[in-house]
């Protein structure tokens, strides 16, 4: 059976929304066990709030906390018995098929890849959340943080990558694959994107479509959406303050006066449908893409029902083959010049 | 008296709703005179709709139109008789004191460029629209477009060209200004964004608040926002398809049945209150910061009400003494190391 290892300790309201989710994830999904990382004593006070099935949740016992304060590099080499790097230990001894964690981003990613390592062939692993759309289905950013500055052989394996995963998670068959840039014609953007768009269109298995622009990320026209880590971030941010501005104006106005108040109530189901299909707890984690073993960054601020999302993401990318897939379409591209060549300044 | 000279044929609903925004604002402020350019036949015939004060309205005969396919550099030096270079050569000729245009943006920023000049001192000329926040009274995005690639001296302008602006035409005292960043600790971002933020620290005359994120564009807590050209793009388009998005998803539940459409109609006027809080139309255009005269560059699909926000801009640019304002606080900073250097690179 599929076995998760997830980090019970790791976000602003673990463990408890950690093994509520948890309990939530095992009840949707009869086939995986999960493997919860952190205070034994603490998990099985919380556990005990929940019939479920014992012989599908099993505890390792780890009570450290990696935080935001702590440099990662340093705590993942120096806090051992964190629930952090417990939980991708155990993806390295071969005794979990995948990880789940709303633990401190840097860390997260620096346990990751000094503990599990890259898929041969990858350049560098990126961080690739989905992002809620117009169309309802959503859209793949990758990279949003995991690395500032690229090349454009980088931002290629973020195609490729993120091909897969829209492949072997969602099923989307041939994914609209785009290149962040400025604007959509070809001589658009400096000159990595220029160059990056031209080999783009000659790389193999992905449906590449070109430039999009900012603005295509939520329109639902295209699935993916290829970008250097810094700029990701800032389009993934800008996007996270614009759905929070026009929620609290929304809330502003509908608070004005009794009036307003009154009429709320009356269309408060159609509010919340508003709400869910522009939540990105719906979304599940971003996926810490090009490791050996599929990694789900869970938000910090995750409650039960988005853990218990990236928990069955996990599952997913373990039945779909994610890193498999990865590998495959990076063979497939690495004899053609400029896609395949390895990068070793991670 | 202040004179606006305006480009009445360029912008998808030219010259329409470019004549009828003038006499709007004509309506809206006793103090000014416009002078339309463009097809003399033609605005006479749209002015022949409205009774308006006629000594206020001047046309300058300019029959060609630069569209959105002809090349910036070749139409401005080849098109002398078009509404966009009329424009402008109406302020280098000292005929007016400010320009407001929908028309193609490449044309807009070459005319400018190559018409007016840069303030002495201004490394970079910028692109900077004011984007609807949660406080109601918008931040200031500089640069959005004009310089895809930027070294710390001009990210250092933007700053104080837009604070300057925030000064002169809105009356905020002391905006605060932050770097548009991946973090906001100071050892985020990469080199020319560490060093930018060291430097921006040392700047006379600028309230600088540190490195801001993605989300703080829209939710109302800085004033100004810097960031080169191209990240500031993605951030304004992200932003406009997160707002189209949600907006789409509004009436999507809205419309869904008859019970849903009929409880939109007993709420239309909180739903206009909050459409009209996310509208950049009410925000006016963006101003192309650093030339010697203040230059409005209208959203294309301007319409009516949205040109007559942008004339009034340009008004008040004049009034507030932009250009002066800028020089006046770039030479505060020209002995400064890093901050007043001048950058043929334009």
């Amino acid at each position: 059976m599929i076995r998760i290892a997830i980090d019970a300790m790791g976000g602003d309201f673990a463990p408890k929304e950690q093994v509520k989710g948890t309990i939530l994830a095992l009840n949707e999904d009869k086939d995986f066990i999960a493997v919860l990382c952190g205070d034994e004593k603490t998990l099985k006070a919380e556990l005990a709030a929940y019939t479920y099935d014992t012989s599908r949740v099993e505890i390792v016992h780890a009570p450290e906390v990696i935080t935001n304060d702590d440099i990662p590099t340093k705590a993942v080499r120096t806090k051992k018995d964190s629930s952090t790097v417990a939980t991708f230990r155990l993806l390295k001894e071969e005794k979990a098929d995948a990880a789940v964690s709303g633990g401190a981003t840097g860390a997260v990613l620096t346990a990751g890849v000094l503990t599990l390592g890259r898929i041969k062939g990858v350049s560098r692993p990126a961080l690739c959340p989905r992002i809620p759309d117009l169309s309802g289905r959503g859209t793949l950013l990758c990279d949003c943080g995991a690395n500032l500055e690229c090349k454009s052989v980088n931002l290629v394996h973020f195609a490729l990558m993120a091909s897969a995963y829209a492949e072997a998670v969602y099923g989307w068959k041939n994914p609209r694959t785009g290149l962040l840039n400025n604007g959509t014609e070809d001589h658009k953007g400096d000159e990595l994107h220029r160059e990056t768009n031209e080999i783009l269109k000659t790389v193999q298995g992905i449906n590449y479509v070109g430039n999009v622009e900012g603005r295509d990320i939520m329109l639902g026209d295209v699935d993916v959406v290829v970008s250097d880590g810094y700029t990701g971030n800032i389009a993934l941010k800008s996007i996270e303050g614009c759905g929070k501005a026009v929620s609290g104006i929304l809330k502003r106005e509908f608070k004005k006066n009794l009036f307003c108040k009154l009429r709320a109530l009356l269309v408060k189901d159609v509010l919340n449908k508003v709400k869910k299909s522009a939540d990105y707890e719906t979304m599940g984690g971003a996926v810490f893409l090009g490791l050996t073993k599929p990694v789900v960054k869970a938000h910090g601020n995750s409650k039960a029902y988005g853990f218990s999302v990236c928990i069955a993401q996990a599952v997913n990318a373990v039945r779909g083959d994610l890193a498999g897939r990865i590998k495959t379409l990076l063979e497939k591209n690495v004899e053609k010049e400029g896609a395949g060549e390895a990068d070793t300044e991670q």
